[in-house]
């Protein structure tokens, strides 16, 4: 058996925690997991943590090279996780120095969505681009902007919110305080509050008026049997990331943009629309030039593969 | 004398191309200039440059170890001027190779607004800094994004195209054919268009009512002596771009914005309005961070030093 240098990839979920040893090439060798909830002290579940590590990979451990962690508000710059949401763990927490303390390994974190971009580009559709988009169209919509080979931090670690673009200027609240952004439209949520809105407002006929909760799989199934209500549901709802992306492409001019998470998983019925209003919007230098891809690693892979994928 | 590193910069303009030997502090040693008109052939061109150049600096050619060129449509990766819209040559001008064999020195190339940047980088505002945005406020407007200390040229080398981002959807019409970019609202031809609309929109009394040509620097003199509708243009133009700073923002999280050109030079007209949009517009992570600041470069000097800068 050959010396491999392996990575570690630690993915912190609000629910659960899934870690895995991973190879150069992106192969996960071995996977764990243990709940993120229930340790109200965070030295408790670094050490529940470690333990969990040891139980599956003690035989590797002496191959893994670097630690990398997807967290919610994972700060590249400082190590720490800062004022996450979904955490028990309140204010500030020193994540990378408490692992690297534990592993005795360096140890890099950043957010989920700028960890599921390097994965695509160590692992995935943008292996071997220097400039591209990730996008991550979940409950929320996540970006990583990666230019010049690199992921666009910012200066203080927060760069990267397209989520948190306006897209329509006084436009629909949003979680954030403001009004209009991206994520409102875009996301699992956001397209389920276009078919609230759209079944009041349009007179077609529809599967979706005889649902008693809307979600946004129910929104998917009834477009796959051509249900026209549905189909514009998604028109609609690419529109507006095309009209969004297009202003992003102006500014990063990237050679992709790769689609994540479970609206791009509708495939046809949310790229073609995006696609679409994309090119109708875009100055015309950039025109026919960028690629729209779905990502190209297995959704349940993503993000140990990306954290571990965190230079 | 001591031997030093030093640069030549170029500018090339569409009436006039300037140039310059650059100390490594970013101080003009020597300048020239010789018209960029009336040179139907680029190799005649490329021969007067030459010349002119060394009739003033034959004594320092030793001492340059690099060229930089600022141009129109200039592409960093490719060396060309790509269909500049206001020069003789057309279609493709393999500008940095002719200079390298004329020269027999190392040739960058770029656009007006990175070169901006670049020097800004080196040598004004944005010394020491790894991530901001510059902005150049002139006939049109033109940026220059830098992440991670280096200019973001995207995948085909024309990233960084803030003015034709859609600030307004399907607002004013564009020279680029489409609608409600940055630049109709916030160049020196966009704030007199504000002007023309305002004048019949508002029932205002106003010393423009009186002039027979609206001119960004006429309605700058009505707003310094307290012209209300004057000032409203100030206010709405400044809105519109801090609305659209604060989209950029969000993708790139920079330390600061720097602003440069004729609207720049209005000062807290045009500034404090700006600032104040921004900052309501802002997703609260990027609240009261980000420095919204002048260039620190004399107007004259920008062009050759930003050439000079370019990397």
């Amino acid at each position: 058996m050959t010396h491999q240098a392996l990575s570690l990839g630690i993915d912190i979920g609000g629910t659960n925690t899934a870690f895995g040893i991973v190879s150069p090439e992106g192969k996960i060798l071995i996977q764990g997991k243990i709940p993120t909830k229930g340790y109200s002290d965070i030295h408790a579940y670094i050490s529940a943590l470690h333990n969990a590590c040891l139980d599956i990979c003690s035989d590797k451990l002496d191959q893994i090279e670097r630690i990398g962690v997807g967290a919610p508000n994972g700060n590249y710059y400082s190590g720490n996780i800062e004022f996450a949401p979904n955490l028990e763990w309140e204010g500030i927490v020193p994540l990378a120095n408490l692992l690297e303390t534990a592993f005795r390994k360096p140890v890099k974190i950043s957010n989920d969505a700028n960890a599921a971009a390097m994965g695509e580009m160590m692992f995935g559709a943008a292996k071997g681009m220097k400039d591209f988009i990730m996008l991550t169209l979940g409950t929320g919509v996540g970006s990583g902007f990666v230019a010049n080979g690199q992921l666009i931090y910012g200066h203080d670690g927060f760069a990267g919110e397209l989520g948190h673009v306006i897209s329509v200027r006084n436009g629909r609240d949003c979680g954030c305080g403001r009004k209009g952004c991206l994520e409102t439209y875009t996301s699992a949520t956001g397209i389920v509050r276009t078919a609230e809105i759209f079944l009041i407002e349009k007179k077609i006929d529809s599967i979706l008026r005889n649902q008693s909760e809307i979600t946004s799989k129910s929104i998917f199934d009834a477009a796959m049997q051509g249900d026209e209500l549905a189909l514009e549901i998604f028109k609609y709802t690419g529109t507006i990331l095309g009209q969004t992306l297009a202003d992003a492409v102006a500014i990063t001019s990237p050679e992709a943009i790769i689609l994540f998470g479970g609206l791009a998983q509708a495939g046809d019925l949310i790229m073609k629309p995006t696609q679409l209003s994309m090119e109708e919007n875009l100055l015309r230098i950039y025109k026919g030039k960028i690629k729209l891809i779905p990502s190209a690693l297995h959704e349940s892979d993503v993000a140990i593969l990306g954290a571990a994928a965190i230079l």
